[in-house]
């Protein structure tokens, strides 16, 4: 019978004595006079699979210097394993090469520099940590939608280019299909957009909150998942051109019925991974972040903390440590003051809500206090901020006033006003940048390196 | 008890006799001198749920004013309904005003024309066929992330940003932050890429199949499910700039394989559909394709045909039917000729295979007679193509070969060889666009109709 690793390993009592057709690439391999052993994977799981043969086979000399990740098709028969790693391996009755791997393959049994490895990104899947982090963010991905949709959640997706610069939220890329040599002007010397595809200036999306908020109006509770981007001239471990957010919008729901949702869903996502990755997510503990696991499981297992900016900002004050943006209330929180929120002072995941309305986006909520907005950032141990929310301003003459203050088109957005005007209620929404999920629940500290194929600054490669 | 309508319908016996609150928009609403009628609906479902309210209540003259789309806050009872339509209802006890919807609110109770609706696409999906063909939008993503992640599929984010043009698939949009006003030139009159964000020349990708090849080879099986670019100037009923695309990549697996792949993955999306969108379906299938439901139960229930390119084209000379273009061995099957096979001969979804290979992409594998190449199209009545895929081309050799005869930048695709090199397995995929199977599956004719903002040549609206 034709399977893969998977199959064996999920079901290996159903498979002891039965004969199995195998396929997979050379892990590592060894032998002695009369054995040899193949760590075999298949890609079906991250566990390999212990292949044994014997020196009665024709080929037996050979084998041992096939290049690691040669293909192979082996026939044999599952038995019960004598070393502690694994329940079964599999007794060869013979070893045929699909493929032999060229001599110079550049994942050799060594350490190789996480910049290296960049360097070879169609390759380095094939290497225990990124094959564990791509792993685990397919899983992540699938478990933020069955999150989703199992509360009934509308998956939207919302437009990637767009002719509005969303709410100024970052630079942004231009998408064009102009000559660049010979970009054609108008009368006042501008470009005339009239020649380029969509007939104006259009951009990479930032964000698809306000289309998304258009949908909650529709669909109740609805979810994006899908990339932005980011022409940021930044060049951090934490910064990627391109990258995937999810963004849920929620019709009927207030600031406080956010954060529960909020919270719910990144416990959920966490226990999915942790029932589904255990291979994976053992590894990270052991060669990524000691202190992972238990990180999660505090995560998991404590409720969140709640505190207002005021009151977070009272805290750090009086907190007699030296920092060093000093805090005062109006300004923006840094990422020292976040982290000491919630590493020192609460030891958990911590939302401070009621910003300062001038440090936040013009959609926020206004609260009674006319200072503070229904906002909240989500705080985590390791990391800082991890999600970003509102409750959005659903008062019609409030939001005109506001975009008026803030000098924006109101004829580019007026589409977005007529969501309060026909039938406004109140809502909010939150955005979740995926790569920094996939980051904190896997422990690996680059951005880089949790993206198939990075888009960061000077860097567009394969 | 707060719920919303979805958990009401769902389990009405439970709340039969019991208070609640719920939130939601006027639909619809009319009234006698002493009770009145609101169709209710808050998103939750596509159905709405009957409210009635009677002369007692001191707003009872007001409430039949309000305009359609206004928001409530209904406290009532859930009743066994004397009507036909649904089970319950709400015996309203109060019926308050969250917001009053505009008396200009476009959706008023009359039809309007598709065409209309786009310009309206942020209020559109409150309109019944839109609010059903984005539920089912919806849920055939999430079916296709359950169809894939069930079978051990790693999902991968391939980049949308990209320096090469894949294989020459489309026209690509251009993706820059020079200033268009003052483009730098270098000392030839070209461009000088080294300003602009990556450094080189970069477009949005038409296609992640090679990213996802590399991939497979080390996850075995991957799907992508992302966005994909064509900056062609069709201004037709099926071509949108952008939309969204799966491309599943298995290693280990041969065409026929890849088709009993794709088979089961439309079977189970469209099962999917059909038992978790009931009333959408309905819906559909009385306004707007009375065929529908039985044109997707005909694709359930059958073995899809398969035929060879050359048996194809001997069919088609053989029927006698006059066609615009006229069919020989070589041509590129036309839409009329896709649709005479599997409307008229098979009457059934017909995987097409073995192509000549002057007609097909580079990476596809040649077979031994070497003029096919291992290549298939799905052809579905009603439509024509909704799938492309093929087996590829494995040996290094052969491809390399190929790729010099077309005249490629060997530098360029050194990793995309590299796959070759290092541990080459036969491996299949396919693409399949999802917008394609959304217009299929909902019977929407139009493909700016299934795209919540749609981006299409000369509009990028929202």
């Amino acid at each position: 019978m034709r399977l893969n690793i998977k199959e064996i390993l999920e079901n290996s009592e159903k498979f002891i004595n039965k004969p199995v057709i195998i396929e997979g690439w050379i892990k590592t391999s060894r032998s002695s006079k009369k054995f040899g052993f193949i760590e075999l994977t298949d890609g079906s799981c991250f566990d390999t699979l212990q292949v044994v043969y014997e020196d009665t086979l024709g080929n037996f000399s050979e084998i041992n210097k096939y290049p690691i990740s040669s293909s192979l098709l082996i026939k044999g028969i599952v038995v019960e394993s004598p070393g502690a790693k694994q329940d079964v391996e599999i007794h060869a009755e013979s070893v045929d090469v699909l493929a032999l791997s060229s001599s110079d393959y550049p994942l050799q049994k060594k350490r190789h520099s996480m910049e290296y490895l960049r360097t070879i990104a169609h390759l380095r899947p094939r290497a225990n940590a990124f094959n564990a982090t791509f792993r685990v963010r397919s899983l992540l991905a699938f478990a933020i939608h069955k999150f989703f949709q199992e509360k009934g959640f509308v998956y939207v997706n919302t437009p990637l280019i767009t002719a509005s610069d969303a709410e100024g939220a970052g630079e942004m890329f231009q998408v064009t299909t102009l000559d660049l040599e010979n970009v054609p002007l108008n009368d006042e010397g501008k470009v005339d957009y009239n020649e380029d595809f969509f007939g104006k200036e259009t951009n990479l999306t930032v964000s698809g909150q306000l289309e998304a908020e258009a949908f909650a109006m529709a669909f109740r509770n609805v979810y994006t998942f899908g990339p932005t981007f980011r022409a940021e001239n930044s060049n951090t471990a934490r910064h990627a051109a391109e990258f995937w957010m999810i963004e849920p919008e929620m019709a009927f729901t207030n600031l406080n019925e956010l954060m529960e949702n909020a919270e719910e869903m990144l416990k959920y996502i966490i226990n999915y991974v942790l029932e589904n990755a255990k291979s994976e997510m053992e590894f990270f503990n052991k060669f990524v972040d000691k202190n992972l696991l238990n990180r999660l499981d505090n995560i998991v297992n404590n409720d969140f903390g709640r505190v207002t900016y005021t009151e977070a900002v009272d805290i750090l004050q009086k907190s007699g440590h030296e920092f060093k943006y000093p805090v005062e209330w109006g300004i923006d929180l840094q990422t020292e003051h976040e982290r000491y929120l919630t590493e020192e002072v609460y030891k958990k995941p911590l939302f401070v809500t009621d910003y300062p309305k001038e440090i936040k986006a013009f959609y926020m909520r206004e609260n009674e206090d006319k200072k503070t907005v229904a906002a909240t950032d989500l705080l985590v141990p390791g990391i800082g901020e991890i999600i970003g929310g509102s409750q959005r301003e659903e008062r019609l003459d409030v939001l005109e006033e506001k975009m008026k203050n803030n000098n924006m088109d109101m004829e580019t957005y007026k589409w977005y006003l007529d969501l309060r005007r026909y039938g406004s209620v109140e809502h909010s929404g939150y955005g979740l940048g995926f790569e920094r999920v996939v980051m904190y629940i896997t422990g690996m500290s680059n951005i880089r390196d949790v993206i198939p194929f990075p888009r960061t600054v000077g860097s567009a490669e394969f």
